[in-house]
């Protein structure tokens, strides 16, 4: 069932520890199958050098239940149901507790738009959470999670394809792209513009984000119609 | 004699350098048999890649006298034992001067709980312990040192396995858990959160800790009777 | 066509990642033959570990347009084209978006030259460009790029060859030498010294240079007709 | 001539770039012969991956002249001369440009005890130098550098064994010991004790240093006549 995409989902939870991204069994990867209302996700709490292709698990991303699988889905697996609901375009999403993004969490602040390396993959500063209320907590929470990410994107009008992260409050980070290799580079660099954001901010706590129009030509020279970075246009 | 318990205990001290948690031979793992009141640990200063699971050290934990073992065991000895005399459940302890956790300790200062990392091991901050007198610095000073941590967990009402770890002032972290190889898990987890505190703190040095709404969620979704996180309850 | 050159600057490229220089595809290295009026230059966005030395790309430096090869060049072509164009002793160009030296473009400032690791490769402080209008950034931006390098030499009065190296606003920096191998092992002292310079600036933020005197020495020791250090003169 | 002095020197060199303390040929490490009046030192610019032992450069002691060898000696090897001369128990010298003993030396402070991974090798804070004079560079500057560590240590009335390490204003450490490899040892924990210190004080910038008694004792159970760690007196 779905033997593809538990690969792909497979491979791309192995690049978390090949970036360093997680300790232990901090971090997960999903993928999703809309035509089939089914999503693919790493087992809980599963060591990555013993897990295999065949222990992804299957859940039903309308009920939220196991279909296939040997083992319990990630603990988050209704963060990620929230997250896929969301938005059509997103393929994967990814979850990790990679430091300097949860550095960021902790400090409970956007990660602001900085510079180059920023702009080439967001298209914007990547935005924290709000503290969730002791009723979301004592409630579904992690699907609570997931409605906060959604709303926090809403509630500032950004598109979720056009900022493909956050930084969820107290916790960490969250990333997505339309297939799951692609939310974990998401992660990846996510995790390295909060490095560069932490060190050029105590260099100079007063820096503000950088300009709007290096901000645009970054982005729009790798997204959209007039992209030109790349082999693409070959 | 106790071969099953020294090879764990061998094992858990090598997890040290795997993790990055040591420099030379800065760091030292024990195990415990509590029914023949007796301790395995780590002989003092000989190296890891040399040292083999029988150059353990049997100690006994009511004499604190070596029952066993070709080396002397580490100087750090009675300050385990003190540790596994307060508490009965402990079946592992470790001392190490991880980076990040050791700059917490020579700052004087607890680490906070900021986030989800941190409350999915630890249920509160990790307590950084008063500095020693005199007295105790020229009497049994390993001992003292061993009281001197369980004196704090007792004067601020803190069970010694919710917090599973300490930094002693000027010095450096112990944790401690059911078995070695646990125990070392919560010293790897203990450095991470030392780095993310670190990094948010000089963020924003006005943070106060986590909401406690959130710090139960996460401590009790992964401990006591109704943890729900990894395969436990398959 | 240029099979030296496109071997050196391939084996360059592969330094990148080698000195940790670089994330996925993010950095870039060209040579140039000046006889010929020709750059060699890494492909757009291809992967380090599946890259060969035919892949490089053949640029002619006067029109900017591709001579030889199956790939785009680096999105970053006119930029080095016009660090070329302004100082004829330069052999090979460098882009990076190492991570402190960008961490420093992105907090808008020169890296101040603060002590003999500084010194002994680069005469003086490390200038940060000024922000780009906004007619240049919607213009030929990677060629205005590298105006506003050669712009803050001009302005600023240093040779191109006595600090080859510079941050680019909000951006990341750029290095040069002699010839491509040289380029790179440049970039990986900007780095080093932007790590030497963010702790020593965040431990004392009032620091200022270091004495001239110093500066003279070290850098002369290895530099012009004076030079002692290594096995040049004997 | 010198075979076995030849391949200690050699071995220690090599210790330096697997304990991540150089970049490139940032490092050199000495050793002497004081029946002879014979140094031994690495060679001035040799690549750490090519070097073999019997590249190492003999160098008389009184005269500073090379005695033996294909290549020029490191250019410090003035400063190793000084340093060996102030102290006739010194076996070992070594410089390096490590990360954070480096950042130290140009913010221009003193690294302070604060700990006790730091007491367990350094009996009180690392010392900078004050900076040196326009006559002191431009004279015989690595004499004048070595000189410059002495006289440090002879007004502040500290004992060049007792604190085995120093960090030179606006330029990095030099560490020695009883033999080469000690020495070396004794950079690899300067440069954590520069880790955590710069850690601790961008905690607390007021931070003091540690307490008397604590520095003591960890210091006197490593050193001198009542040592205890360790297999030594067994």
């Amino acid at each position: 069932m779905l033997e593809n995409l538990k690969k792909v989902v497979f491979e791309a939870n192995l690049m978390l520890p090949k970036y360093h991204m997680v300790t232990f069994t901090w971090g997960n990867v999903s993928g999703i199958d809309r035509e089939k209302g089914l999503m693919v996700i790493k087992p809980s709490g599963v060591e990555y050098d013993t897990m295999k292709a065949e222990d992804m698990v299957v859940v039903d991303i309308n009920t939220g239940k196991v279909v296939e699988g040997d083992y319990n889905p990630s603990s988050d697996t209704d963060t990620h149901i929230k997250i896929y609901q969301a938005c059509p375009e997103i393929g994967g999403v990814v979850h990790t507790h990679s430091r300097y993004a949860t550095s960021w969490a902790q400090a409970r602040r956007d990660i602001p738009a900085l510079g180059t390396t920023h702009a080439d993959d967001f298209y914007g500063g990547i935005p924290c959470t709000r503290a969730m209320t002791p009723e979301e907590i004592h409630g579904s929470y992690e699907a609570e999670t997931g409605n906060v990410i959604v709303e926090t994107f809403k509630e500032r009008g950004i598109k979720m394809m056009d900022v493909p992260g956050v930084i969820v409050y107290s916790h960490g980070p969250f990333t997505w792209e339309k297939d799951p290799i692609a939310a974990v580079k998401k992660a990846v660099v996510l995790e390295e513009v909060a490095f560069m954001a932490y060190h050029a901010m105590t260099i100079d706590p007063s820096l503000t984000p950088m300009q709007q129009e290096l901000l645009d030509k970054h982005y729009l020279r790798k997204h959209g119609a007039n992209a030109y970075y790349g082999q693409k246009k070959k």
